[in-house]
């Protein structure tokens, strides 16, 4: 089951974190891309190869202390068909090394294209009676916006195929309180999608009294948070926004059970680029760099849910 | 102006209506799949060269009675990356035989995500100083749940390259009441949806007074178009759900302005799938069959906008 193995990936590493690898050809090292331009030109097939050297790059360097990368699948459909297959590369690549994989594609359709998105995804295709697999992912990111039709269509493969969801509950851009802040009843509705995705969790419980239908809960919003840990007790939390966005570990507390389970935390630019952000770093310690940040948002959070009494793994 | 030359090509082929690329290899004939399986085995590869022919007798029956096709991406990426080639390939095929791409793929996210999104469907993509384009579309549908900070990373490709997007407003499936139908303030949430739509609508209005930024309004949801309608009167309206998901004619008729613009009707099963539904047709008929469905379509919303008085072009 998909939860049981992240809770056990979080506790032997000791980690409740996630770096997303959502790969910018301007922000990756020369050292890596002149080689692929020189071969491939100026097109996406050299773009897409840099990407995946710096990926693998990335996850040989951080592999060993975090327990999921989130590759963030719009980062590789903007290089085309290219792009796509160094997404499904770095996925497959990621696993080999012991890592889930959580493709943050926020696909969400009417029921029947919903289910084209889970085979694509996170279950198999039919093709004249054989079960084929498009992209490799152990969970993925859901828009609910479509309701429970859309919903139910990816709980079968992660039965069948002991796979997860994040829901979108509430996201961590500045207007996502557009629509999710709005007031239903003296409840907002993304307190509303909580109700939803709780419901969901409720059915789907592993061994640790956790689920593999969890929710995407924004780290810019940590009074929210608190809110929402009550709404969904058993639902897993996939955190984005920490660093980069603004987010600290104060803030993402609130995600986390009193257990200090419930909630890993995701990293992106904070983590892969982080070469860019000290003038220690040459271009070629890309992977040394994201490391350290990766070792450095670890303790932070660590440190953090102690202060608050909150790890007792 | 994508909008404008929607406008003229509706008028042009006097239909406007859209068909729904939405190919399922199982119902795709024997005739066509076979001597691809043959060819390349049970697999994604076999799967996606018989799609591809298979669009293409489509596209070829019905070019030249329709203004645009709709493929549905998710139809396309559960055949993994063979399946993605063969959708870019089917809306460059369109494209070329002069039909408007709406490329079906609800995406939505965080601003520089979106970005991508908007990067790899209506824009282009920056690698070394050179634009390269990654998928082609005209118009795109996008998720409105994050609200503009998503919504306005497309807009910036809209204008520059001419293109469109329809935001999803009230969709065309059964649960689609669970969150749009939410009552905040005496509206419901997809009626704030509507007033967010109108307001991006309202920047980019076209020569006929139209917009090239719309809204998807499900065709099963008659009552409720009405009111859209009125609270959208520049957005253009995509309606999905005309045919196999129960709507008729009559339901989809108050998505129409008075002048009988602002929405365009889409089938998929019910136009691709034709052959499968009357005695009369061999296996090898598909296109003649798929080109009767559009035509009785095209003449049944013509024949129930005239009865309302709303056909003045």
């Amino acid at each position: 089951m998909f939860v049981n193995k992240l809770i056990e990936f979080i506790k032997e590493k000791n980690s409740p974190i996630v770096v997303g690898l959502d790969p910018r050809i301007e922000l990756i090292p020369n050292v890596v891309k002149d080689k692929y331009f020189k071969k491939y030109g100026k097109t996406f097939k050299g773009a897409a190869e840099a990407i995946l050297e710096f990926n693998k790059e990335i996850i040989d360097s951080v592999y060993d202390i975090i327990p999921a990368v989130k590759p963030q699948i719009a980062f590789y459909e903007q290089y085309g068909i290219e792009g796509l297959k160094v997404y499904n590369e770095t996925c497959k690549y990621a696993s080999v090394k012991g890592l889930l994989v959580i493709g943050d594609i926020k696909r969400g359709d009417i029921g029947s294209t919903s289910k084209a998105y889970s085979n694509a995804h996170i279950g198999k295709t039919e093709v004249e009676g054989e079960s084929l697999e498009a992209f490799y992912s152990d969970s993925i990111t859901v828009n609910p916006y479509l309701g429970d039709d859309c919903l139910k269509e990816f709980v079968g493969d992660i039965e069948q195929y002991e796979k997860g969801m994040f829901i979108l509950v509430k996201t961590s851009n500045p207007t996502s309180s557009q629509l999710q802040d709005l007031v239903v009843e003296g409840r907002k509705i993304y307190e509303k999608v909580a109700g939803i995705v709780n419901e969901w969790s409720s059915k789907y419980i592993g061994k640790y009294n956790y689920s593999s239908i969890g929710a995407v809960v924004g780290a810019t919003y940590p009074e929210e948070a608190k809110n929402l840990r009550n709404l969904m007790p058993s639902s897993y939390f996939l955190v984005p926004g920490y660093g980069a966005q603004g987010g600290t570990a104060e803030d993402v507390i609130h995600n986390f059970n009193e257990d200090g389970l419930g909630a890993i935390v995701n990293s992106s630019r904070g983590i892969i680029f982080a070469y860019k952000k000290e003038k220690k770093w040459s271009e070629e310690d890309y992977g040394k760099a994201a490391r350290e940040a990766a070792i450095n948002m670890r303790d932070d959070i660590n440190k953090t849910l102690e202060s608050h009494g909150k790890k007792y793994w």
